[in-house]
């Protein structure tokens, strides 16, 4: 089934009623105007409609196959992949220097959404490129600037990012891939990587490694890890590809999902490669894109979650089953449509106003990414840092956990893979796990980001909570059901900060033994704070006799639901977090 | 990987200490005494640990297979199914008149608990033939009764539900299945039933397909249902197989998970079948065994994630990755394991919590299906009645979750099919589903079950809190983290069916729109209710000084969890609730 439809009269919304992008006063925004964003926006939309969207289950069954030591991607990958090259959309937000279009990364990250939404595992070809194609932009020499980036802003060349080996993921130090310095600059890379995405597959001439790797002699653990170009076939002096290079594919992983991208073993045997950035330095190398990489997998949670939500409102409105138990709505049929049904009704809205919120929130922060890259403002980068990992964890969780209750609207139609249902259920799982776990999410979070710089940015966000609501204090349409829930969500997430603070220095588990309900508890604030912006801005719409009065209303009905069912959820994360560390850690391990 | 060990030690614990079945005065139940319950337990552990266990992940991968028209069912499959007959396990609780051994359901329950631990598509075979057993143990004439019984109790002939039909599930008054009288007292069944499970296979000689029909001329609607046996092989009138019957497979349906099960679409063209009870008494005849059968479904589901917790509870202590925050634990090793970090404790004992709740809370309702069968007992039979929707519901759902967690604690390698956590969360989904989608059971809890019997149940379930929270007041053990969250869960509870009284007569949706919500507060309320029978039986042991006290004082630290980080979660279903239908029904259908 594809029924994709881009939301983009949403995105348009965002960009322009709620974020005012074009008033933003960030270089490069003033182009950002209504009729250009609603240009590229319904171009993409229609090839990630037409395209990309039926490609997604043939992913799924087919998956991409191994054979001869070169992987197969599925039918019809490698067609879409040449349409999306040929469009010029694979460098939409890359550098002009190197063949790229220079949009805002905001604008980007509408576009992206599409892309995720209608094909996950399609995306992560080109999503992967990008992530290394930042990576040398931001580290590489000129040489290897010159090398290789044109060639992956085009995806003639895609890109990987090699990490994880199999006794290590979250704790790189780990790491036993070596690489042995040759004498001419070059180095000897050698070791296995596992979990590699888009590791080798068919859709482009070479394949260009970021490989995490130590130098003999360097130091212990991670400190002495650095990042290297490995490219599948090396590249000579005057750009044209030489020999294979001593990298190979080991297996193909077997996944639960995502099968359309392939998730290889890779294998490095004294391939030839060239550092990118310092020796020694390359977790902070990789480190560089990592606020982009995980903001994109919140986006994958939810965009997920955006098109099981658009197949289970199709369902619902369409399946017969049943009578409205306040009287028939569908005297000519058999029974009326499921959506006639509160709880189905429930569902639907929990889906709706969680995406769409989301949705708010991701945008908002692709914002900030711009504000900080292009106007170098560091309180931008102070919150977006200290957000990234409630975008990721908190966006992740909640979009396979959506994307699970639309599978359940379709009662057993859900279960079997025949409606793609259970697709975005198993593809959504994944973000919950990679770009580092939702656990290690929640511990970034409470370990580093609230007190860095001082805790400015937490008090940042705070100040901006509560001047929302003192600013727009008298706003009646934001008075009923807005100011009020988010205040004392807000609320419960400062005593949450103060009870880490109190506790936290005395016993480091008190507050890590509450992380993972901190990062909800902030995904709620998040997301509440965002929906009385939207509710503002409908508002403000409504007053102004703008547009399409049920488009604000309804914004405005989907805010109120977020706030009266969504956020009580905040008192029993605090709940739990002030319970402290004593429930967790009393068993010893022995004692399970 | 197949590592699962069973739980007998915590099974002889609920059924000896907590719910002291030997001393309950239920006919039969004399007969539970520890030596007797735990050689039971031993043996079938064995059975399940090492036949069953290592069949799980051979049934995923293999899956069932369709070949000119017959069902091959994965790898050993029928070898282990012949050891689970020739052991009288398929009989365990059945009629002795047919060859079944009387068990108490109760016992019953926990040996069918390590099945479904060990090997939840395989055990569904004997499950759905124990379920097609009641339906003619209960419903059918002397010459069935003689003709199927005997070889459905020894799984000689296995049994199917054939309820579901393409365009209906839920609204089965949609049905458009037909049973024509031939005038030799049998009928004609023609239609095609879907997500028939163990609809065909190659494990038993036969299939007894029970079948819901309309006889043409019948009340319209769900009134004029009715019931059949319709087998694969016509069985002659001395018990021999005759020629094969007009039933045949369709498909098999491509699912999710329960790979190792047959799910088949049947055709029925013309096929005999005789009527099981009364004519337009159909539904009447299904629903005997819906308590039972609903209660076995969250038993699928917590017993999926007591599987996948002892996974993860494994690879947590093995696998090193980090350090503890509060100091090195393994100095000798290159890290500290899992199990040392607060959100990996935070995350097992979610799990450990649960499950154990759930399992008491499961072993709960078949002592009180126990109680109402054997002795009558309409108390009994009026309270699991009103628990059986949260049972199947809360279970499930929480289940899935649970399985999800563990899952996680495996980062990367858990999604990957190798590890076998991703089948523990594809086979525990369907529990969500199959035997009425959990909307339904909340509907059933909120719509039904509360006012029945004029609220005397839920009154009862009301007055056994609060009874032993007064007849308890003075224990210490329980005063420490037991009683107090206990009582404020139980008054979330009551306000929130105060809620619905007061404004579900006015308008339904108001209570419907917070059905969902109900069931899982219901569900934290018994689950902690649970824990704290469990924390008495563990206190009192440990001032007696029985047995080991480490395993009594692991149960009250679980329990003094569960209430600190599960119970808050009352106060937000409660504001869910108390949000009313106005949140949920203010969209149209055409809005979203």
């Amino acid at each position: 089934m594809s029924n994709y439809t881009p939301p983009t009269t949403d995105m348009g919304f965002l960009l322009h009623e709620v974020l005012r992008a074009e008033n933003a006063d960030i270089p490069g925004y003033e182009e950002l105007t209504p009729d250009f964003t609603s240009a590229v926006l319904e171009e993409a939309g229609k090839l990630a409609r037409e395209v990309l969207a039926p490609l997604n289950i043939v992913g799924d069954r087919e998956g991409c196959v191994l054979e001869n030591g070169v992987v197969r991607t599925p039918t019809g990958f490698k067609d879409a992949f040449d349409q999306m090259r040929a469009g010029g959309w694979t460098g939409l937000d890359c550098d002009p220097e190197y063949g790229g279009q220079g949009i805002p990364y905001l604008l980007g990250t509408a576009v992206g959404e599409m892309w995720v939404s209608s094909n996950m595992a399609f995306n992560m070809y080109q999503g992967l490129t990008h992530a290394a194609y930042s990576a040398i932009h931001t580290h590489g020499s000129e040489v290897q600037k010159a090398t290789f980036l044109e060639r992956m802003v085009s995806c003639e060349w895609t890109g990987t990012m090699n990490l994880t080996e199999p006794h290590c993921g979250t704790d790189l130090g780990l790491m036993r891939t070596k690489a042995e310095p040759t004498g001419d600059g070059t180095y000897k890379i050698t070791g296995t990587k596992i979990f590699i995405s888009a590791g080798d597959h068919d859709l482009s001439e070479n394949v260009i490694h970021l490989v995490l790797a130590k130098i003999p002699g360097g130091p212990e653990g991670i400190k002495g890890v650095s990042l290297f170009i490995v490219p599948k076939y090396e590249v000579e002096d005057n750009g044209t590809l030489g020999g294979a290079n001593n990298v190979s594919v080991g297996a193909l992983e077997e996944k639960m999902g995502i099968h359309g991208n392939s998730t290889c073993v890779m294998n490095f045997d004294g391939a030839v490669g060239t550092l990118l950035g310092e020796e020694h330095k390359g977790l902070r190398a990789m480190f560089t894109m990592m606020n982009e990489a995980r903001i994109g997998v919140g986006l994958q949670g939810y965009s997920q979650a955006e098109s099981a939500y658009q197949a289970s409102l199709t369902y619902a409105r369409e399946r017969l089953q049943g009578r409205a138990v306040t009287g028939v709505e569908n005297p000519d049929g058999p029974a009326d449509p499921l959506i006639v049904h509160p709880d189905i009704r429930r569902n639907l809205m929990d889906q709706k106003s969680f995406v769409e919120g989301a949705r708010a929130l991701t945008y908002w922060g692709a914002h900030m990414i711009d504000r900080d890259h292009r106007t170098s403002d560091d309180d931008a980068h102070g919150l977006i840092t200290l957000l990234t990992p409630v975008i990721k964890g908190f966006l992740s969780d909640k979009g396979f956990e959506m994307a699970v209750q639309a599978q359940q609207v379709f009662g057993g139609h859900g279960y079997i893979e025949e409606h793609g249902m259970s697709q975005f259920v198993r593809d959504a799982r994944i973000t919950m796990i990679y770009e580092g776990a939702n656990g290690v999410q929640a511990l970034d979070l409470v370990g580093r980001k609230l007190a860095a710089r001082g805790g400015k940015p937490l008090m940042a966000f705070f100040d901006m909570v509560k001047g929302f609501n003192k600013e727009n204090s008298d706003n009646e349409d934001l008075q009923d059901g807005f100011l009020e829930p988010l205040k004392s969500a807000s609320k419960d997430l400062q005593t949450a900060a103060m009870f880490f603070m109190e506790n936290g220095m005395k016993n480091p588990n008190a507050a890590l033994a509450g992380s993972y309900d901190f990062m909800h508890l902030f995904g709620h604030v998040a997301l509440g704070y965002m929906w009385a912006r939207m509710g503002l801005a409908a508002s403000e719409a409504l007053k102004a006799g703008n547009g399409d009065a049920t488009f604000y209303k309804t914004k405005l009905a989907t805010g109120r639901y977020y706030m009266a069912r969504a956020l009580p959820a905040t008192k029993m994360h605090l709940a739990r977090i002030q319970s402290g560390a004593d429930p967790v850690m009393s068993l010893k391990p022995e004692e399970f």
